[in-house]
């Protein structure tokens, strides 16, 4: 669950590449209120023509194999050396941190597919341009692309800081699927707890806490970034933008607030389960206790008359067969009483019958 | 428990109405210290006339599924696009957000009927009118619509942010009766663990906890809410209105203090249950180890005078079947004064008086 | 638990009488530094010879039946209508409004009597009169009218604020002779865990969790409660009554870490109980499993030869009877042998040597 | 663990002198830079000389039953009531409270015999001495008069703060070794819960749980009291002193810190014995399962030719008695294998060879 | 888990030397922009040269025996006695002290070899020196002193608090490969519970919480301390080692975050497990109550046909016995149908084949 980042000890801002790292490209989008254009790009001097031509430019990069081209990007954007190893570093918890002349924004991205696992994205929110780094190809970002291209909204009139909110905003509004299956396994996890639950159920019930547990540790953290995005007094936010934070933290709120309920849920749960095995236990016993309690006494009697003793004078008494049934039903019938009267027998048939 | 809101990366603001949501109805009842009127309205032009003539207007949508007229009236009382998109999403939590020219609240109301699910219900208070949306026609406010037509009180006489608190007040109490109810279960199920529970006792114990889990979703944030209403220093609220909005922040910190006092509750039911199953088991277990540790032994006498070996001198004695006999009951004897002496059997006895 | 208050949707300040509450009477003493004047009185008016000719005035009305008295007595000192609501609704949670002519304090008395559900007092500070409504008869002022009528103390030498303290710390203290019978109750329950507890001690555990619970929920509030009473500015607190609020205040602190600790200490007894119970039931099995070990395979062997072949030449051999009883005693040793190794029969003889 | 205090209702500053009260004898050490002076007295008027001779002057009240004596102590350094009711009621929590003339000092100190009680010790820090009460002989001063008669350190050219900084000390310090010991007690444990737990290890596992809720009640106050007095600006605590209370607080953290994880670890040893308590009732459960699932069915087929029907033909067959004994053991041997593959036997030796 | 510090009531400032304690040993580091120099040093006064000589000097004591040695390094650094304590006393939590002129900080460090006891780390910061006091040789800081050598990043044209931060992160930065070694376990333990775990586990898991508790406990004041020291004023602090700081600051949040992540996890674990045992307890049980369920009634017809009356007409009758095995044969069959209703045969047959 944690990985290995620089080698304890080595000088801050070393980059450190994960050997595991997907191959970089890097996408740009810049657009104004009348037009757009999309390229992709080797060199970060490509970049020049759409910083200088277009008010707001999007470098999204994707993959992080290629340290040179993303140290030649962090010279051209100015990237503080602690900022760009945190982009290397693809454990850090959601965070904002402004720096003079750029915000810097990490944030967690989930994916639909239902993995648990999250995927680091980070921002450089500064005059003209919003870059992005991702790890993997694939995003939460399509209908991000599809309003830029489309013009729809209030997108491409605004400045850079509402995509910045836009891209976040698409990124948190991702988790909201991701819990409606936690919410879809939950419920399906009550009805057999409640019905008759396989022993593998408790495998199943660990897995969705432990998944709870990370998608929490992950949401976390996006409140406290989103608060400080809100409160920040840079020039990259403006009011209107400010405003659609703010409708942005509800929905981390939300989220936390749905993480934390199906997390109670899921205790719940464990310990409705561990009744009910307790319950089943009881039945369990309950069924040997009445067996053995019967028989035992039975046998005793059947193996009294058994013995080859030479002078048993019941044996040759011509009533004694008869009698000796009769005295075997009496205790069977003793004992149904006596176990109806603690409860067990009369209150295990109305259980079967609420089956 | 959460359901779809906008697709995930869609533009803030776009409106989705839900496939389930209700045909929609536009009441009005527009009052002034004098007199009031009401009416049905098809149109948000309609609502002119009112607006000009009349202090107070309450205008009450209920149903969302007729997104047009919303986008209209929502044009008409110049709400801000996000806040009309909360409107439709009916997954909010409780909460106030002041704009410049009017105050949006969103509340949860409970319904009588028990049902765990709340409604949403949101207020836009401005100069003149409460705008309220509700999901579903039936609500907690029939007593406020009677208090404005008979014009008892000092709610004809008050401004628009009175009748706000009104109706705010008129929900939060309606969760009362809903609580009792869930008084009155936790108080059955008490009992019940106490004599003999039944198996689905805990399908039930979790049954009331997991809607208690709701309740409190529900509830803790008009903790929030209200207080913010409180210190908003607008102008719809005055003096007046926030010494009564102060008693309605005590009855959501009652109502918190209840939900969270069921939920102690709830857990040590569950305690008390579990142990009273261990209890249980151990008793049955003591009868079972009492009827084997008393006849296992004898039947192995029995069985031992049962061998048919040729040379037994035993067999022949005379006195030998009366001696063993005298030696079972020996036997006996001595096993249950080992069981009184570890409690057992005296103990068993004096529970089952108990009963 | 709780209680239908007003209807939800009724106007506010609305009084709703329980049809439960009792018979109305009022009580005046009226005192100064030189002396004191006691009476039963039946109607506000005759209050104004008190009101003006003794520097403090103690109204004490007890019983809430009789709507009327009370609507006039509200007249008379000018009491908000919501806070007239609140002396009605006997369910509030202690708090202090300050009004702009008097303070409004709730606080809930216990009974020594040792019954877990409080009453509400309520309490009105004005200028030169306090106003207190109880439910019942019985209350922990007792010695407080002692004081007044014999003049020892500062009492009769102080203000109208200083009554209210006293009164207040009055109700505070009662608590203590009642947690102190909690503490009792759990010692008792605690000596009974450790030695052979009953069945029914699940009960009584879960019946002082509960009662804990609901001191608890009437405690906390007392805590801002009296705090904002300290902090007061208001002219009906001076700075000696203020001093002695921080004696009350500490004893409140004093009271809350008391209950906590005795409901930690109820947790800590429901799992000694647990582990004990766990313990004893193992003990129950290894006495079945050693018996059922020993004698089962007995059983068999005995049965072995009891069979009626024809052709079992054992049978005829004449040593067969004592191989057959030596080998039996061989098993029997082993099994032993065996049982003392996994460590259960000398365990168990040494732990029945502790009782 | 609570005990009456003055009677609820008597008036405030009320002494009740607990009947168990220690004779009362007072000791006072007086010193400056060069000298010190030493003194039993009976009467506070013999208190003069040293206060006008020296600029220090400790007087230290032991045992608590001579009320007239300490009320004359009292009027003689102008104690307010209140707090001279708080010295005799010696079940406060640790607090600071200011008065002009004076700091009114409450602590709890712990007794190294591991007694969990802790003693009332009440400080009154003013110009020129420092009054201590304590209940009984005997306490954790005695290094601190030794440097006081030595001369050692700084604290004979210090003013009255530091004597109380350093009183403090001495008393927050002696609990380290009181938790050491409870530390020694929780390894003891926890080495026995891996090993062969005896029964009674339930109630020492409790004892200790419910000594460290004792000790972590007394401490937590500790906290804010010494912090108070940090940051309490009154003449009595210089710079230099207020450094050492910084310490101070530092080991008050420390002890907390101690406290609560051993809590934590009582609590997670407590989990660990109810596994394995578990997992030995397993155990337990599988000797007897494979015991009874063996024997029962060969006892059933020795019973079955055990039976007297006249016409039961294999009973004359010549091979019947081996091939029973035949079956009788491939029936042993398939159980044996099926509770082989159930990871039963294996397993239950495996671990055997563990021990 | 603590040790004694210095004796309770004797003066603070005492130096108590831990008999345990490594022999000192002082090593200095010495070094400008342009180069740097290394010496080993027996005596305070060697130090002179480099304190003259070199912008910045790193002090580096090993081994805390030598209590003169230290005490003259106390007196030539100016170190209050109450710090100098401090180090001695090596069981302090993280801290930072401000004094006029120099920083105090204490920090924990934690060995890679896995041992989860920390050793303690003395930092005093001041204008031109860095003194570090360790309690063993072998630490976190071998990868400063190479950049150091190397000149390599910014450490040789930075001032003292620069040093200070680099030792503070490789000291922070060491924790992340320990807990990495601690998730692993922690699946290794996951695996092992959903398999098949041995009794053993129950240790292990303990093993692996309780080490946690001490990592929370070492961590958890490392944030309040580096915190303190990002917000110190004091010139020794610039702002590009502030900027340094907040990312040191990220760690230990990062930190803290993953040890109450595996805590939970190890909760979790627990709670996983004992639940898989209960349920394999049901299955054994179920197992016995199958066998005696099935074979005890059978058992007890055979012994009533082995009883030896005289006159026991069946025994005569010639299709007795294969009606006898025909009963038999039902009474099974009819049993199994009952235990497969109850879904025990049909279920323990389904999780058998999931194995």
């Amino acid at each position: 669950m944690i990985h290995r980042r620089r080698p304890p000890g080595t000088a801050p801002g070393t980059l450190v590449v994960d050997p595991s790292a997907e191959r970089t490209a890097v996408h740009v989008i810049a657009y104004g209120e009348a037009d757009y254009v999309e390229a992709e790009i080797e060199s970060p001097d490509e970049l020049d023509p759409f910083l200088e031509g277009w008010p707001v430019v999007w470098v999204n990069v994707v993959g992080l194999a290629d340290a040179g081209l993303l140290e030649e990007l962090g010279r051209r954007f100015e990237i503080h050396r602690l900022a760009l190893e945190d982009v290397f570093n693809v454990h850090q918890r959601a965070k904002v941190e402004p720096f003079d002349h750029q915000l810097f924004i990490v944030a967690r991205m989930v994916h639909p597919g239902g993995r648990s696992e999250t995927e680091q994205v980070s921002f450089f929110v500064g005059a003209g341009y919003v870059l992005t780094f991702q790890e993997r190809p694939g995003d939460s970002f399509d209908l991000v692309r599809a309003r830029i291209r489309s013009g729809r909204g209030r997108i491409r009139r605004s400045p850079t800081g509402y995509l910045a909110y836009a891209l976040l905003d698409a990124l948190i509004d991702a988790y909201f699927p991701v819990l409606e299956g936690y919410g879809e396994r939950l419920e399906a996890l009550e009805s057999e707890v409640m019905a008759r639950p396989e022993a593998s159920i408790v495998q199943r019930m660990h897995a969705v806490k432990r998944e709870l547990l990370v998608m929490r540790r992950a949401m976390w953290p996006h409140r406290e970034a989103i608060n400080q995005l809100f409160r920040d007094d840079s020039s990259f936010i403006d009011d209107e933008t400010r405003l659609h934070l703010r409708d942005c933290y509800d929905h981390v709120i939300q989220l936390i607030d749905i993480i934390e309920t199906y997390r109670e849920l899921a205790s719940g749960l464990l310990d409705a389960y561990l009744s009910s095995v307790s319950n089943r236990m009881n039945e369990i016993m309950k069924i040997l206790t009445i067996f053995a309690a019967i028989f035992i006494p039975l046998t005793f009697i059947a193996g009294l008359y058994g013995m080859n003793f030479a002078y048993m004078p019941e044996l040759q008494w011509k009533w004694a067969y008869p009698v000796v049934l009769t005295v075997m039903t009496g205790v069977s019938v003793v004992m149904l009483l006596f176990f109806r009267r603690l409860g067990w027998v009369g209150r295990w048939r109305r259980q079967e019958r609420k089956d």
